[in-house]
């Protein structure tokens, strides 16, 4: 028996949603499970769906001419995850998207969903909050980059994502900060 | 004379609007001038109004620590421009906010975008898919300072802002690459 209730919960941040409203949010919500290091999107593929991370953790990420991987997001417990461009405009993704542990989803395809805008204005309201609070954390993202010190953004991250460092490898993490392993490393002794 | 063109240029990239719907958001629009150099947004400030570039240039920028200051982004004419965490919430903003150039702006204040949003639903409809390509230019933009070079990242800046180059003094371009004053004249050489 599946259980609604954290996507509802986050539903319930931006927007109050009436029983009926309810009932039809869920009959064309659909759900997933994928296994540890499965992969969810492939850059090139289209990005068909938006997902809410339910249970587990997924790494949304590129590959670099030189094949090195860069991680831009983690997406845990009540993230939504999409690569938004390929999504919104139903063209080919730019990112990777894959399941850091083993990783329940629930999502709405591209056409359930523009049809639901139209059958509950209200999601269109979300959503649009949804994504100003996505665009409010890429400005950060991108400032915290460009004006802090490797230490103050492991410590950023550290406030974003509680206690993910516990649960996933520590290379994907040097990977979002944009330094080494052996790097990280060092920050973490000097901080322990 | 005002001239609602651009502004409502943009909205049909999006939405369609009747006559009357026009006639409302022009009612509720406002418009201000600001001089080369002056500032429209400071740190601490709550950003009350979202913006639409008429005419003219923006920087959205902060300082670290150490005074420095970073470009995050340029609002050139038919951008929107706000520092969206503090006008979401109307709390404190992160960013400053001035004009590069004389500029001419159109804004809503909060109140009469909240009330916009109730009066005219589709307007709802545009700002989600505004700050879905927000969303999307800033995960770009992160990924681009995490694994492109300079070079790359400077063909990416021609490209998303063609002919700034020729309006705005070299010193921002270099903030928003990230990159000193001088390696931005090497790499202009280079290319030259």
């Amino acid at each position: 028996m599946l259980s609604f209730e954290h996507i509802f919960a986050n539903f319930a941040l931006h927007v109050n949603l009436n029983a009926e409203e309810q009932t039809h949010i869920q009959s064309v919500l659909q759900y997933k499970k994928l296994k540890k290091n499965e992969m969810l999107l492939a850059t090139g593929e289209i990005c068909r769906n938006l997902y809410f991370v339910d249970e587990g953790c997924l790494r949304v990420f590129n590959r670099d001419k030189e094949g090195l991987e860069h991680v831009v997001l983690f997406c845990t417990e009540n993230w939504w995850a999409a690569d938004m461009t390929s999504f919104s405009g139903q063209v080919p993704a730019y990112y990777n998207i894959s399941a850091l542990e083993d990783t329940a989803l629930f999502y709405f395809s591209y056409p359930a969903l523009e049809q639901l805008y139209a059958d509950v204005p209200k999601m269109e309201r979300f959503f649009r909050i949804l994504a100003q609070n996505g665009f409010s954390l890429y400005q950060r993202r991108v400032n915290s980059i460009i004006s802090r010190s490797a230490e103050e953004r492991y410590l950023q991250f550290q406030q974003l994502y509680p206690k993910l460092e516990q649960r996933i490898a520590q290379k994907y993490i040097a990977s979002y900060l944009g330094i080494t392993p052996v790097f990280l490393s060092m920050i973490r002794k000097r901080k322990g």
